[in-house]
């Protein structure tokens, strides 16, 4: 039996490696049309700033060392270049010497991943995506030959561009950020993405949101809003496509979403042709729909499970993805998974939201930040419907057990009972993710109303009270316009300062607000909290 | 209706101000016969560290922030001295005063707590707990009257007492922690244990194991093991048992355990008397038997949900304790959650074993950190049924994640299929997690059959050659005796070296020691894998 894959980084070897565990016997042959294989492609951009100094690391597996080990037969610049799915055979070019040849196989993996255009500065400037050892190196050598801290442009704001952003900054770079949408990171949703915008224009970086490269010139490259800037360098990241390149050709059919369409088993309309990988659609979890996820975890389980049909042990199928995601940015961590709030909205599909501040650790033991969380529930069902969290210590650990939840099925107020790990360096009694269930559970329940900060202009514009149950130095030092200060701890006793009608309350972050509007509710007002309070409410209106 | 709560710290705190919230008309008594209420107890040992500096960090309310913000009535200094639950009364005595006085109520709740004895060296040496701010001060102020570098004793090598022992070193202090037991952290298997009594002997503590205090003269205890040490202070950290001087009084039943009986609502045998915290009896979840775990997020979630019963909104019954518990200590985290292999043998409890020593996060981005993981598996199930991991950075992240899979009763090779966030530096493509999962489904399938590092010994006694796939260097650094080389890149050309016999392969952390049996087991070779490689091995007999 002879299985050939086609593309040896995550997907692709994930398959190779698994696929010889499983059958030492069988011919299995890795052709890769770039110099590398198994190189860590998510490590790229920190190679780019110095934070991984060493070139060799990003490698890491070789021909020779795959040979050795798992005696795969890996072709490097050799380009599968036509499938012929009826005769089973593939034609392989060696990009080196041009030769052509002809192999058969039993069974075909496309591995071929997702592809970027460069977009139309390349003609007059250096132009380059950020997906390959190559591309590090172009990036690298137009650096070197620049002076100091020379101007370069990244287009697109999403995972990868905000990751070159921080690493040509480590290089010294001034960095201008081109984006095509109205804020950075669009899966996010706006207050918690403005969190991102402001580390970003803190530490220097020329932000321009709502523009497009139109053109260039040498050194120059011409925006949509008229503007120019001076660059040396772009750094195009404003997004992949499926390459189908091959699988269109061979008849391969194509999804709803534009990517490789596969069953359970990551197998194909063509028998014996499997697909992994960034080129590939999955079904997302929530909806049970196609969704092109472009992940580094899903590639290398995917590849492994399609080894297993491959070697006839009945996998079962592939769990629906929900698209978590983290990124690290200039000492802020953001992390999300699941469906944004922008995106529920989009489809029509009912929400209930949880904003919360909590602190990383026991905020008595030195070193706590605080993050800023975001819960989206489904109101019928009490399950999450997805998460967002930014901050810096922790975010990645929170998220995480959300996830796990999610994909449990646990109900947003189960998270309330998790029995989570808790010493004060790391967590909290009361866990940021317990809180969470808790501040669930008070809106299902309807121990407390709350309004969005999106809803606060309409609400006042019916006549409602706005009071800030914050302490006066707290409402001295910034508040929401129109707003009546009434101090939690005085509530009792100024009972009478209150108006008559309906009230939202706000506290900084919303604990103090809830404990407000539960005492008020029970002696008769009509009460509503502010979600995420003062905090959630700045975030929200600065990016609207 | 009148509620009346003992003890103010995490348990009775939370149900007071719980309470509050869903009923601003009730009166609400708290009864502390400490000097302090909700104090974080957990931070005590890091006040005598110094690294909590200020003592105020400590107290997180007052009687007075309280009686303003959830208008409580706390009486600190007050001990309630006797219950009779058929005229619904206390007795409380002033400790001030010494005056006592008789009070009613409609519903009582008992956050008594546990209790600890001073051991035989308290009339000799001063010995001091450390379970309040009092304790803490009379330790600061034997340690602010000794020389420097004083000489001090910690018994017990739990969790409490291991906190101690780093704290003591942080204000200068040698110390000897002597503990009963023949390992530190009882609740850990030994070959976990064994990287934190190496941690603590690097650090110049001197470890007494197998040894209790016997008795004592000035400034010098005695111990089991006939030595005597020069000392001006014992932390007495040996265990806690459940206060229920005042629960037996009144006729409540206790549980088998010792602890006091409660229903899922946290209900005593008596009418109209709840109980919560540290000294109430909860159920675990793998076996459903009554258990004590004394966990600051239990004692919170219980008050909380104690609050909510008595305030008739009819919660649902207590999810059964996990018991997951987390310990920083000189650089090393340690966690856990569910039962040991230890607790599992000694129920007589099927269990499948794994050891794992993943990086904390992608090894080509710096900084990455080794840990030593080990999962506890159902064999008829794949429930797991605990785990157990010792390292650096985001051992706290995985224990979480797979005490939220065990709440949500996912199965061990589910652990392979979650999705959670992947940056190079929060984790790996195939996080630690994800390893965990499908090396524990490669022994459920039998694609690898693993032998422990205690059974090793006895399969050698059987004639099992133990063959090291590692490097010639890995191998002369350090090997198992006996254990024949054959690098696993050279495995399939020196299979003539091989015995014809049963063998037993083994690496450093039993990754390539799985390629290597998957790759003889498919030439017909009788092979195990050495579970966890030298690693686990070495960690386990440097133990036993």
């Amino acid at each position: 039996m002879r299985t050939i894959i086609i593309g040896g980084v995550a997907a692709g070897m994930s398959t190779a490696t698994r696929l010889r565990r499983l059958d030492e016997a069988r011919q299995i042959t890795v052709s890769e049309r770039g110099t590398h294989v198994s190189f860590a492609n998510c490590g790229l951009p920190y190679h780019v700033g110095g934070v991984i100094p060493e070139r060799s690391s990003l490698l890491l597996q070789s021909p020779e060392s795959l040979a050795s080990r798992f005696a795969l037969d890996v072709c490097v610049r050799h380009e599968v270049v036509s499938i012929d799915p009826t005769a089973r055979t593939v034609t392989v070019r060696d990009l080196t010497t041009g030769a052509e040849r002809i192999e058969a196989y039993d069974e075909l993996v496309l591995a071929t991943g997702a592809t970027a255009s460069p977009g139309p500065s390349a003609e007059h400037v250096p132009t380059h995506t950020l997906r390959s050892v190559e591309d590090v190196d172009r990036i690298l050598a137009v650096l070197e030959q620049a002076g100091p801290e020379p101007r370069v442009v990244v287009v697109g704001a999403g995972f990868v561009g905000l990751e070159a952003v921080e690493n040509l900054r480590a290089r010294g770079a001034q960095v201008t950020l081109v984006s095509r949408g109205r804020q950075v990171l669009s899966p996010l949703d706006p207050e918690m993405a403005a969190p991102v915008l402001r580390t970003l224009r803190r530490a220097g970086v020329d932000v321009r949101l709502g523009a497009t490269v139109t053109g260039a010139e040498p050194g120059r490259v011409h925006l949509s809003d008229g503007r120019s800037i001076d660059t040396v360098l772009v750094v195009e990241a404003s997004g992949v496509r499926p390459d189908r390149s091959l699988a269109d050709a061979a008849g391969i059919a194509v999804g709803p979403t534009g990517g490789i369409a596969v069953d359970g088993r990551h197998r194909t309309s063509q028998p014996h042709v499997w697909a992994v990988g960034d080129g590939v659609e999955k079904l997302d979890q929530l909806d049970g729909a196609p969704t092109l996820v472009t992940m580094a975890g899903l590639a290398n389980r995917h590849g492994r499970a399609a080894a297993d049909d491959i070697a006839g042990t009945e996998p079962e199928d592939a769990v629906p993805a929900l698209g978590t995601a983290i990124l690290g940015l200039l000492g802020t961590t953001l992390a999300l998974v699941g469906w944004s709030e922008r995106r529920l909205v989009a489809a029509g599909r009912p929400h209930r939201v949880v904003h919360t501040h909590p602190a990383s650790h026991a905020a008595y033991y030195p070193g706590a930040e605080s993050m800023a969380m975001k819960l989206l529930v489904d109101p019928a069902t009490d399950r999450i419907l997805g998460a967002q969290i930014v901050g810096g210590e922790g975010v990645d650990k929170r998220i995480d057990v959300i996830a796990v939840a999610m994909a449990a099925g646990l109900t947003a107020t189960a998270l309330s009972q998790l029995e989570l790990a808790y010493a004060p360096q790391y967590g909290s009694a009361k866990d940021p993710v317990n809180m969470l269930g808790y501040v669930a559970e008070n809106t299902a329940t309807g121990a407390t109303r709350t309004v969005q900060w999106h809803e606060l202009a309409a609400a006042r514009d019916d006549g409602v009270v706005l009071v800030d149950v914050r302490s006066p130095a707290e409402h001295a030092a910034g508040a929401i316009p129109g707003s009546v200060n009434l101090p939690l701890d005085e509530l009792r006793l100024r009972l009478g300062e209150l108006p008559d009608g309906p009230v939202v309350v706000h506290c900084q972050v919303g604990q103090r607000g809830h404990t407000a509007a539960r005492l008020l509710t029970q002696l008769g007002y009509d009460v509503r909290n502010l979600d995420g309070g003062y905090a959630t409410w700045t975030a929200g209106t600065a990016a609207a």
